[in-house]
């Protein structure tokens, strides 16, 4: 028996190619039930998709491009791994493109996604970026574009985001009632949406409960690939303010080389600092003390933006309306870092 | 004053613009007088080299593919930013497609890479990759592949390793040293030849020492998204091997999913188990107990494994023979995970 294509089954069934392939694909514009005829028929016939001939017909590349500051870290190794999930049930490669939080290469990295070298792209953008003129063009290309936990703040496109504003208060909150007197939050430098939101959440919660001076933030420069400047820069931090008695760290990283400072300065975590993370750092337990967290559904948040690009991938604009955000709630949990008791 | 370009040179020079072009690349085949000639005037006209007419010229991609089992590994997104801080000096884009240790899939990104898209592969191979067809396949389109530290072993190319065997033994050696009767390899299960070099070296400091005996070695599969999935299947080992007084961690995922699972057995390291990992976790210091690593130069073999690939783009054949193997050794770094008292 010669190879089952799409043309046999729109031969033996009346239709034309394009309505197979189309009702193969689940399209919006075909009708139940001449979906169903040919599903039916295709597994009658034992049809196996071609997905390179498919992806020729259709001009589209097969690919998706993730592009995002750095995988050296278990937030974005998690998402990635969520992302990937979907692209594989897809048949889709996933490109992983680094912008080292550097605005000037994500523009350079974008152009280069241009040209139907990729059919769709998910972003978290670097802490350089302010404005969407490189997403823009590409949007004039037809490529979609979502993005994924880090946002432009203002600039309207489909966001999959956590609810950071929120989770910035519940940090404060919790080492306020740990008895902080003067926690600080310390960001990575730049001006990164995700950020602004979480400190947002953290004034709030100090204003409240009168402790709000304008010393309770602090900016931590991360782009060396040397990890004892990131360490230097705290302990430096730590010498000049000794009243500090509790830490917000606005990712994995800061939390890492919090506890490294620390180690070095001889300062004791809880007793003489407490510290709570914006982290999914799969090692939180097993840290000396063990670190409390507020932990981001990592793996739904890039497997969530997946979908929403293939829906966009498949102009299944219908169901994704411009401004479509979806916010997926992270959690506080509590271990060894924040304790009172040693 | 008009723009300066190749033709220019090439004009005043009375060269041909391919020889001129040949000078700038510092190729081989152009003598060290005319490359002078070349560079001299170059500087003298403030020429600038444009990266992508160059491209388009070369009909090259200016992209370069890292092909990788994962990037939640710490040993892996350090060996990211050495490749990037060479590809970055050469105007590049890397490509990171990652293979979820999956042959097939490690296949199909191979095939990917074929037809110009790419210019060049670095590979750190899936634990299931045993033959070299895929690989064989992109060199006869002339596209080079270097490997970085998982090699397919007695297959002929150009590699950048660390030196497995040897450290194998001297981990295992250390922990005799420290006391172990009974110390197991855990490896992530597969056929990898980084993990066959480091239980080899294992082996054989263990028959020296005349402890051992076939029950020294066991396979974790680590394929699993879900964690707790890693630590129940040490869990259970350790539950059955109640003799176990250290462990050879021979990956980062590992050692940290043993201590999780010591963590939930109350089993003590280093009093109970001691514990060392081939490993460049970040965290090593400050996990509780800090962990004695055997760490690798992660960062410096991306760079030489980019360093060589540029070299057989620019084809500088001469300078890279078909077997060319850079091994850059690892180093053991003690901490209170194998110490003898608590």
């Amino acid at each position: 028996m010669s190879k089952v294509t799409i043309k046999t089954l729109a031969e033996q069934l009346g239709l034309s190619i394009a309505t197979v392939s189309k009702a193969l694909k689940d399209s919006y514009e075909i009708s139940a039930d001449t979906k169903k005829r040919v599903l039916d028929l295709a597994s009658e016939l034992s049809y196996i998709p071609n997905p390179y001939a498919s992806s020729l017909r259709k001009q589209k590349s097969g690919t998706i491009a993730i592009v995002l500051p750095e995988v050296a870290d278990n937030f974005f190794s998690l998402a990635i791994n969520g992302i990937q999930s979907i692209a594989i049930q897809r048949n889709y490669h996933a490109l992983i493109y680094l912008s080292h939080d550097n605005a000037e290469m994500e523009k350079s990295i974008l152009r280069q996604c241009s040209s139907g070298r990729v059919d769709g792209v998910l972003i978290s953008v670097s802490n350089e970026t302010t404005d969407a003129a490189h997403i823009e063009k590409l949007k004039e290309e037809n490529i979609p574009v979502v993005f994924f936990d880090r946002d432009i703040e203002n600039y309207v496109a489909p966001k999959v985001l956590t609810n950071d504003r929120q989770c910035g208060y519940m940090a404060a909150s919790h080492l306020i009632e740990r008895g902080c007197r003067h926690p600080v939050f310390l960001s990575i430098s730049g001006s990164l949406s995700i950020c602004n939101k979480r400190s947002a959440g953290f004034t709030a919660a100090l204003t409240e409960a009168q402790l709000y001076s304008s010393d309770h933030h602090f900016s931590i420069d991360c782009s060396s690939h040397n990890g004892s400047d990131i360490t230097l820069q705290i302990q430096d931090f730590l010498g000049r303010q000794p009243a500090v008695d509790g830490i917000v760290a606005s990712g994995e990283k800061i939390a890492i080389h919090t506890y490294l400072a620390c180690l070095n300065q001889k300062i004791s975590i809880p007793g003489d600092i407490k510290i709570i993370a914006f982290s999914t750092l799969e090692t939180a337990p097993i840290l000396n003390p063990s670190l409390t967290t507020i932990a981001q559904p990592a793996f739904e948040i890039g497997s969530s933006a997946a979908e929403i690009l293939f829906n966009l991938i498949d102009k299944r604009k219908n169901v994704v309306p411009a401004d479509h955000t979806i916010t997926l709630p992270s959690v506080l949990i509590e271990r060894r870092s924040t304790s009172v008791s040693l």
